[in-house]
């Protein structure tokens, strides 16, 4: 009996791909729902502005691909109705039933459209799915519209603002809290707020969005709207089957990626992972860390034995050229999470002057009792991935302040200056201990 | 009694800076033999070229500066000349004596020009300080050479090459050993020679260079050379005075940079520290090193109670706009070191294709019993520094390549790949241990 894997996206595939490499005789069937599987979602905005071409392009490999290059069995417009584990089998909405030994379930989620009214007019956009693109893009070539509304200051909502804005619409983001990019901490929200605003986006916190009318959203008028408020994982499925949800939501796991049902794993969108900093199940979505946890439920239903250690929450955005990455907990956050946090936030050149090096802004978050970091944010026009990684890394090390201070960070003028942004914030922190 | 620093570059001025934040009421002592204080020695490829303007603008802060802004009563043009610890006091080389309760070392390191002869001669250069720097720049400008030879391929040979090249000398470079960048790998001097000799360096290695005449070094045609065959630390104070030089030939410390007599701390290009991925004392003399080793030493010589953990050896240098950086060890020198080694090396997108990302080379080498990291590369065109300090972070948390793997580095397509580069290495570096 085949490994069954429901879900062709990100996590899916990674898990299939990986279940093949482990046993390369397993019979193995991927079931998803939409046309098109293995497509880079976070590549979405860029079609959307213009600067991916073909919705092909964000296209890793085909189904085709996937049964001549790998045989694995993907059936695209295969939508699982239901999941039956004492019979160990799938129902589909076809009426079609596959068989399984094991399951990966890699559903996804969905955007979060609760709570707004009107959601399904035509000049209303979520931006989730490829075809969601095709259809904004279609949008804004046949209808030219003049003025967009985006409801949600999270990633999506960002970049939407900004693929928009650079398509020459005037755009206004609304932000039902008092925070953007999901980070509860309000300079990073205003180093935003005016990178935005700073191109022309017009941007207004703790504004609900309840409904969306023909030509005006909360106020604003406007000929199109994007709602980006968030997203739901895709649990139903699992729930009616019997497997456990944690608390946030979504699909609890163990770090070998498996449900509470013996045989049956879950991965991406759908589920929680470990959060490497407070040790506790976290539902943070993001390509990345689905396909890490794809690979890890793809390796174990085949026989494997590998585990996910977790997540630390890292992540970037980019708002007309300058970058915003966050890597664990805020102050705020921290604080929530049971920390007793103190932060320190410091500008410095990324570079030397005399090499054009523009200023950075580091901030760095500790626990007081422990000393150890729990969070850092890194905003500026060059270097931002790189100094989040090396929070990432030490996050995921539980590194002491007084470790991180003196991390051998590399130097010479045309990278980096002799005292790195992030060692300087370490410094700065140590004085507040 | 007060502190006294010998030397007042980067490590020494460190120690006296921090010895301040210690003990705002300590009596402090730098004596510099030099005549400026606290520059950026690794600026002076830079002033060569011609990217920075005025020998000043490498100048931190003046010993002006030192004497009224922190209290530290820095003296240049003062040369010690003997140490007599049982005596607390240093002697100068115009006889006068200073007393000392504690005494911080940084003497710094000399360019090694032994075993050349004619290394005196107007047309033969070192680039070690700041009068090296001023010296160069004025030949360039009065005697319009034509062709420069460069004696050694480590750090200081190849920016000094990338340097007179770009001031359109025609430059060979000349390396002893088979290797360019201190790295002791094939592939990784390939990439540096194919970018040296892109740019129109001639690049000899294997080829020793024991003598400069006026007008020909090593059967090479030259109207100046550059002797950059690395550095020998300046540790003759510290051995007549009687402490313990390491087997590296650099002064021996401990953890709180305190050398064998107590009270006596050293710090850096004169001085070992530990490595991290070994465990055991290595001189690798670089500015960053100098300045966090420097601020350990004089935090403990005022009193405190600090300690250095270590290095990894990181280290990234820019050639005609590439990065090639390093940390840790390669293949043969980790077997050279005691580890099993195994090594990986893939080549990769540094950003989405549709962002102009551009390929990116990541070697990562592993211990084959312990599965520890004990050192990677990266060469590329972006992202290459940022890449190199979470390979640097790895290595000072004796990361394991599964522990590596699953680091949650930020992804955004403005910045990076779903799979990083680094991440696609530990995966490749995976299957091969």
């Amino acid at each position: 009996m085949p490994l069954v894997v429901v879900g062709g996206i990100a996590a899916g595939l990674s898990a299939a791909a990986r279940a093949r490499r482990i046993d390369p005789r397993l019979e193995i069937v991927v079931l998803e729902q939409g046309s098109a599987v293995s497509y880079g979602a976070c590549g979405l905005p860029y079609f959307v502005e213009g600067r991916v071409r073909e919705p092909g392009d964000l296209v890793v490999h085909t189904a085709e691909y996937f049964r001549k290059e790998r045989r694995i069995d993907v059936r695209t417009g295969a939508r699982v109705a239901a999941i039956s584990h004492p019979r160990r089998e799938v129902a589909l909405d076809s009426g079609a039933r596959v068989a399984y030994d094991k399951l990966v379930i890699a559903t996804g989620a969905r955007p979060d459209t609760s709570g707004i009214q009107g959601v399904r007019q035509p000049h209303v956009f979520t931006l989730h799915t490829l075809d969601d693109a095709v259809r904004m893009r279609a949008f804004l070539r046949e209808r030219q519209p003049r003025r967009a509304v985006v409801a949600g200051g999270g990633y999506i909502g960002v970049e939407a603002a900004d693929a928009l804005r650079r398509n020459g619409l005037e755009v206004t983001l609304l932000e039902r809290s008092r925070h953007l990019l999901l980070r509860g901490d309000a300079a990073f929200t205003d180093a935003v707020r005016k990178q935005l605003e700073k191109h022309g986006v017009e941007v207004r916190c703790d504004t609900a969005v309840d409904s969306i009318e023909a030509g005006v959203v909360a106020g604003v008028p406007c000929d199109m709207a994007v709602v980006a408020a968030g997203f739901r994982p895709n649990v139903e499925l699992a729930a009616e089957a019997g497997i456990r949800i944690g608390r946030s939501g979504a699909i609890a796991t163990d770090d070998r990626m498996e449900t509470s049902l013996r045989g049956v794993f879950a991965a991406g969108d759908c589920a929680e992972v470990n959060h490497l900093v407070t040790g506790r199940p976290a539902y943070i979505p993001l390509g990345t860390t689905a396909n890490k946890c794809g690979r890890v439920a793809g390796a174990n239903a085949a026989g494997g034995r590998e585990r996910f250690s977790g997540i630390v929450g890292t992540s970037i955005v980019g708002i007309f050229g300058m970058g915003f990455a966050a890597a664990g907990f805020s102050l705020d956050q921290a604080r929530a999470e049971g920390f007793s946090p103190v932060a320190a936030r410091i500008e410095a050149h990324a570079r030397p002057r005399y090499f054009q090096g523009t200023r950075t802004t580091v901030e760095l978050v500790a626990d007081r009792n422990s000393r150890r970091l729990v969070g850092g944010s890194v905003i500026g026009e060059e270097g931002v991935a790189g100094r989040i990684d090396v929070i990432a890394a030490a996050l995921a090390n539980q590194m002491r302040v007084d470790e991180f201070e003196q991390l051998d960070l590399a130097y010479s003028p045309p990278f980096a200056p002799v005292w790195d942004p992030l060692l300087i914030a370490a410094q700065q922190l140590l004085k507040e201990l």
